[in-house]
């Protein structure tokens, strides 16, 4: 995909609304930048449980979110999305609200201050020496995370494949066909690259908040083997649960690494794992 | 109709078709004026007799349009369109392409590129002391024309209602019901508001150059009747064919002065009217 095709698409998610599609248009147009990456139609969990919200743009490189407010056209709320949809963590991220008024000039007035903001804050990262130009090609690459030296949820890192996640974490392999594997780097910590959406075989969803797992196993025949094979080996789970993108696209995002909770797991409710780390180091990966 | 409205509706024609949305409000918000009226989608009539075409953008201040050419989606070609279609005449009109490239910049050159001239063709018209300022609300009123002195159909001028097209003529009328008026400034002319599509009563239309006008009556009792009656009264027509624009709303457009021409008349081909002027003299209605 190059930034055409992405740009394109991006801007097509906002074409059955109008105001949105005007909205969305003009600020990406006089913004005019094409090293910000932007996102229309995020899915995102709020601060503090407050549950996942739509918002209609979003700059991931500077964790602002522009949502469009159409008066006289009630959006409905979306409460029920699909469990693969990705849902990003909003922690410390900001929010601009554009009203639809009457007349076009207080729309504008309202987008210009929104472009001011936008361009001071790119600005202060910029003098920061911390500003990193938008590049489709690398920004789901091993490489870049290396280069980092970790990975951090409240960033939202994720991968395109699950081998990119694998040698991330040094596994160094050629090519994959599980989701479940033993680190070759981590003592007692698997890699472990769940669907968060009900299955043939698993029933397995992580809470809004990010920070409980519940792992069922539905087939019959395997969940008692599934639940001994739990309980015989403590072990720490990096977590890469499979999500798919606004434009439809498989994502591997890491979401912590999680440890079992024995005691409130049981056979009926399922196992529970917890979050006990929202970053893992991968600097002994540069 | 709000200008915020009219603009939100032009932008919404473009949404299914994702380059030349994106290129149409690329355009839209990077020229920023809201003084210079758009129309999307609009149908043109070629100057000698090519056939009519659909262009992406025209700006009629300037009498210039763009047109978007998406090499990988080979547009329909748009032969059949409904009668009642605004089709404007495109005399001395000019036409820019864009073309859709590879990359996302080269789009965007050309984008720039068609903004400098049109900034440049703006200010030639300011310079000449010639522009006129978009006005939405004023723009199909009497008193615009009036004040103009003429109509001229090279400029496309188009009234909202019957009655304003007749009092811009000097009939002075509080209500009208009809389409047939005797002129009472104009000796031997009448105000003529056709339906250039089938309907239960007429088949009229017009040429594609619009030089030519064919009325035919379809209803049986009253053929005969209206031959004759076209006959007994050698008159002129001031012509102002109904038809709809491209946000579906009556537009009554000059269409110029016609005469009807006897010798090619016949009862099965109907009566031919040809042009005898393409401007018609309102200054005495000042």
């Amino acid at each position: 995909m190059t930034k055409r095709e992405y740009t394109i698409k991006q801007i097509s998610k906002t074409n059955k609304k109008n105001y949105e599609n005007y909205v969305v248009t003009r600020i990406y147009h006089r913004l005019n930048r094409s090293d910000v990456k932007f996102i229309t139609q995020q899915y995102v969990n709020r601060p503090e449980g407050k549950g996942h919200a739509l918002t209609d743009l979003y700059f991931p490189q500077l964790r602002f979110h522009v949502e469009i407010d159409e008066p006289f056209h009630k959006k409905q709320e979306l409460l029920d999305i699909d469990r693969e949809t990705d849902i990003i963590q909003a922690t410390n991220h900001e929010f601009f609200r554009i009203i639809i008024k009457e007349s076009l000039e207080e729309i504008n007035d309202q987008i210009d201050q929104l472009l001011m903001l936008i361009k001071s804050k790119i600005e202060t990262i910029e003098n920061e020496q911390k500003w990193e130009p938008w590049d489709l090609e690398k920004e789901f690459q091993p490489s870049y995370f290396i280069k980092k030296g970790y990975l951090h949820v409240d960033e939202n890192p994720a991968f395109r494949k699950i081998i990119d996640a694998c040698n991330c974490l040094g596994q160094n392999y050629e090519a994959v066909q599980r989701g479940w594997f033993k680190s070759k780097i981590y003592p007692n910590h698997f890699l472990w690259f769940p669907k968060f959406y009900i299955n043939e075989e698993w029933d397995n969803r992580i809470s809004e908040d990010g920070n409980m797992i519940i792992e069922k196993c539905k087939n019959p025949e395997k969940f008692e083997e599934w639940y001994k094979g739990v309980f015989s080996h403590d072990v720490k789970r990096i977590v890469f649960p499979r999500s798919i993108d606004n434009l439809g696209f498989k994502l591997y995002k890491f979401v912590g690494i999680f440890e079992t909770d024995f005691e409130n797991s049981s056979f009926e409710n399922g196992v529970i794992h917890r979050l006990v780390s929202k970053s893992i180091d991968i600097s002994g990966e540069k």
